[in-house]
């Protein structure tokens, strides 16, 4: 499949070097492919001129990486994603897959408690990227997680859940087959995009228990009768 | 040790007949103890003077249910927390364990989509009924699953966790002995009261699943490498 992953921070590197290495035809899409944004540091990840050395991925426009894409993911910021979706040309693409991994918060508060803007229950991104791009097939996916355990769910031992949320099923298939390609075996379904509201929540507990157990590599998993 | 439980709905009935049955002197404490209040029926529970006649727990006004208690349960609705802790007289009430299990949602919105007033993450009900109440030892527990596994967790089979956050450790540490003597093993610390503001993020989830699901026995297990 083709896919575009936009975003060059740790999370958009770990899942494009995961899908390719899983045989899918892979680029990373930036605002600006040149100068100062392939050689800075990237949080939880390389600069990108190393990263494309080490994995032969190229680094391109968010509209080069996206032209021609069945499977967009969205691994920008969430303040700038539906303005990266849009110079991607989301808009024009019917019926594309978007995997929405950002998550709503921004950590200018101190660790672990990260700033909701003005959450009130009755939105999400993933909602609001579904919104915008109405042609566009959205999947909440992979935000739940830390960018270790994203990509290598065999890191933890016991059972422990990928959870998956979209408005179209055929969409969410594909996305779990991606997962399953991945290493993923449980996948839990969250329902339609709405689910979004709940899974973005995520964040809150995956830091607190980051803070107390002081380690990354922890994940839910959904216990049941 | 001497438990008064505050709200007369299905979690107060719940942890109340619960710790009654684990050799604890319990009492329930709503603002009115007569009339309609104990003959109206009660959502996930029965009309209280059914469930005195069934358990043989006396429902009491709020001050008297208090008056000498070492543990205090919140289990009112989140928006009259703290008057009715108030009424009770917790403000007098110096080193009193205040375990909160109120979340602080509003159900006028579709199931299974609540209300999260203006929530911006740099609060919590845990933490205000803390600040409200300094003398008190405020432990937020029991707010992150439905009223059936709360007290008794072996309706799951798989591990699962009951997440307990406090600023006071001995105070935790109580809790998790209460929660113990209900059956539980797995416990989850959540770190200070702050850690409220995760846990109280739980319910998103809990009832996004009960949705997709269709069921109430679920609850989540924290697994790590």
């Amino acid at each position: 499949m083709k896919i575009a992953v936009l975003g060059g921070g740790g999370t958009g590197q770990a899942l494009a070097a995961a899908f390719a290495n899983s045989g899918h035809s892979v680029t990373l899409g930036i605002r600006a492919p040149i100068g100062d944004s392939l050689t800075m540091p990237r949080p939880q990840g390389k600069p990108l001129a190393d990263w494309t050395k080490d994995t032969g991925i190229a680094v391109v426009t968010l509209q080069d990486a996206a032209a021609g894409a069945e499977v967009i993911v969205n691994a920008t910021l969430a303040t700038g994603s539906i303005e990266a979706l849009t110079t991607a040309g989301v808009d024009k693409m019917s019926g594309v897959i978007v995997i929405d991994v950002a998550n709503p918060v921004d950590f200018s508060k101190p660790f672990p408690h990260p700033n909701l803007p003005a959450y009130s229950g009755d939105t999400s991104l993933g909602e609001q990227i579904q919104a915008a791009f109405p042609l566009a097939r959205v999947v909440k996916a992979f935000n739940t997680l830390g960018v270790q355990v994203m990509v290598d769910p065999g890191l933890i031992g016991e059972p422990h859940d990928l959870f998956v949320a979209a408005n179209d099923a055929q969409a969410k298939a594909v996305v779990m087959d991606l997962a399953r390609s991945l290493g993923w075996t449980r996948l839990q379904d969250m329902g339609d995009i709405k689910g979004a509201r709940a899974m973005e929540m995520f964040i809150l507990i995956w830091l607190q228990i980051m803070s107390v157990t002081n380690g990354s590599l922890h994940n839910l998993h959904v216990a049941q009768a």
